[in-house]
């Protein structure tokens, strides 16, 4: 392909046919908007619009874009700082001292170079906390990506400090909303029980309420957490949280291993979505697995996310499916738990649903958010089940065609401007480490 | 490059230099002898040798070739075939049928497919039980990485069947030897203790120390066959293989999910190296991961093995060894537990000394068995420490080019044949599956 033609697919802004890809075991079109949503899949797609361009699908399997619902992005510019240490040492000796000399244009480089990541493994939405949210905000308006963004709620119980972190969220929601920019949202993320008081998190459940926005908070992630929040509230973070007001039908609760099965029914009565973090579960040897037999049992919708890049170290959902599906087995002993295609709907639909961002399927009239990937690659040889293999034999090195909302952001692997974001974002992460180590 | 160029680099047979790659933080040159060793690594390397061939490294961090202890290179074919059900139907189902109906063709087209795949994610060595192992061999041979290949010798406790085992062991044995491929070894492959007898093991291990030769065994995987071995056996597997003369410095133990911490010690005394295998035995929920700190702290020579593409699905060391590290933590509650380094150390030096294949190690003397790792890729973006971006975050995505025996089998991760053997690889699958069902 010329760099001519290449310029044309990232600059096209009608619409859009994928030509003879392969859904369900069965080569079609997808006809895609100018406004970005889908208008039809099948042999006669191709008349449903009148293309500006059409994308060669041959030899690629479609399937919707991933929906990571649980990371701090801008964290890659940690990736291997600090690994292998116990919690708090890891906590107070490295990751805290880096983070108080982040910047704005951290956060900027950080967050590109973390779509740059998501973009070349498949994912086209995620739900994001973290600091300078402004600047993660800008980043994903380059990138072409869908995000919603929180700024990260931690008032440690302290009033004047509740006060500045209001100041910052309500700072955040109006500047997101004057962007105007559809595949960007805000949330409230108050951080969690341990690191919001009461009063911090009942203004936050106030707040998403009177704004209609989303609450994204970490939940039961150890066991510490479950007995440091019962000594110090009298209950368990749910029951703490439902008090508070914070179990919404618009709330995303990160991690929640230590759930027990009332808990799991009280999140469902209450409609709160649950981010599964297997990779970073692991790695911080939290103990315990999310109990998804429950979850699933009383009807939560569980969603995948991947957790930042000090805990995990990647952003690869394909590879996170893996481990979604592995970890079930093992930790709950049952070879049939989380099977490929319940790991795939976690990583798409129940993603889509809990960001509030269309059906999380290729389908009429839903976001034309679109992967293709390689089958080709030798994790596709042999293609018994499509499935299996995107699950369990893949990672994200099959992506090779991304779109969101109708526009290419990744092309037979090239995606603009990649070698100035991992430059960008390397000087940054080294300059971040020359200033902790100045002090 | 041209084609020509790639053609050259491919058919060099003399001296090769690498220069300017990165190793421990500096840029050296790696030279290696026409013999495929190392000759000199550092910055005068380059006079070492009369180079027929110079590689451009700069750009990338060389790595020792991985060591994969444990696999079914043909089960390729079976990838994706059937998952997520319950052991026994899964076996009694879907595997055991096709396997009944696998040919020498098969194996050799899985064999390719399994090389093909081992080279593009950084593997030059492996350790294989299976079938029709001369086809494997001839596989083996034709892509230009080592392997150690083991008959898989199951008697089910039939004087019959045990006679027909020991031939074919026999002819296999004799057949590496007449091959006279420094980069191919045989092994005897007693299956597990409950699908060999006694009488079938002691063969074994006596015909193994006759000919000077490796054993390679699943030992202690479940629960369930500790228990019905202590039922049978009146002891559990370590010591009923003990006493079967099995336990040797040459042996290859793969699983060890069950073992406790005495038979960690009777390993370390017997000489018996233990190969991982995190991601297959999470896969099928065996209960238990091996107990690394016990086999670590008796002075256990301790692998890394994907297992075969039935029951992981994928052969990658790289994602293995993230799988390993992460696993070890969640399991046994330790953050520090199985650090980078020493998941790195498992997949090469600790696997190299099990197939007894050099060091491995890039040190002068050693065989030329390196991986060029990508500083370009994400997953290397920013490069805090090279060892927790290879575990942590990279995959086998990150592998540009592969040398074994010091000849180049990937090349800017364009390998030889590719296509020809995605094909016949895919096509043995496809009649595999119409042969199973036509009965």
């Amino acid at each position: 392909m010329s760099e001519r033609e290449r310029e044309e697919i990232f600059s096209v802004r009608g619409p859009v046919l994928i030509a003879g890809v392969l859904i369900d075991g069965e080569e079609v079109d997808i006809a895609i908007d100018d406004d970005g949503t889908i208008a039809a899949i099948g042999p006669g797609a191709r008349s449903a619009i009148s293309a500006e361009i059409v994308m060669d699908g041959r030899g690629h399997l479609a399937v919707p874009g991933l929906v990571n619902t649980h990371t701090h992005a801008a964290m890659t510019l940690l990736r291997g700082y600090a690994d292998d240490m116990r919690l708090q040492e890891w906590l107070a000796e490295k990751i805290w001292p880096l983070e108080a000399r982040l910047t704005g244009d951290d956060v900027y480089w950080g967050t590109k170079l973390a779509c740059l990541e998501m973009i070349r493994s498949g994912t086209t939405a995620f739900n994001d906390m973290y600091f300078f949210m402004e600047r993660a905000a800008q980043a994903v308006s380059e990138m072409g990506i869908r995000a919603t963004l929180a700024y990260g709620f931690i008032d440690l119980a302290d009033a004047e400090k509740r006060e500045a972190e209001i100041r910052a969220t309500e700072a955040l929601v109006r500047h997101i909303g004057s962007m105007g920019n559809p595949r960007i949202r805000a949330a409230v993320g108050p951080h969690a029980v341990y690191t919001v008081s009461p009063e911090g998190l009942r203004w936050c459940a106030e707040y998403a309420r009177e704004q209609g926005i989303g609450i994204h908070i970490h939940v039961a992630e150890t066991e510490e957490e479950v007995r440091n929040c019962v000594r110090e509230f009298g209950r368990r973070p749910p029951a703490h949280l439902d008090r508070c007001g914070c179990l919404t039908p618009r709330t995303v609760a990160a991690h929640c291993c230590w759930l027990d099965e009332s808990e799991c029914r009280l999140f469902a009565d209450r409609g709160v979505h649950v981010s599964h973090n297997p990779a970073s579960n692991m790695k911080l040897a939290v103990g315990r697995a999310m109990p998804y037999h429950w979850l699933r049992a009383h009807g939560v919708n569980v969603t995948l996310g991947t957790d930042g890049c000090a805990s995990n170290n990647s952003l690869d959902m394909l590879e996170e499916m893996k481990f979604a599906a592995l970890l079930q087995k093992f930790a709950w002993n049952s070879q049939t738990m989380l099977p490929a295609h319940e790991a795939i709907a976690i990583a798409t639909e129940a993603g889509a649903r809990a960001l509030g961002i269309g059906p999380g399927r290729l389908a009429p009239g839903a976001p034309a958010d679109i992967v293709l990937l390689d089958l080709a690659a030798v994790c596709n040889t042999p293609l018994h089940h499509a499935d299996s293999n995107a699950v369990y034999a893949c990672n994200g090195g099959a992506v090779k065609t991304v779109l969101c909302n109708g526009r290419v952001v990744m092309h037979d692997r090239f995606v603009p401007g990649e070698a100035e974001i991992r430059e960008g974002a390397a000087q940054a992460a080294q300059a971040l480490v020359r200033r902790s180590l100045e002090f």
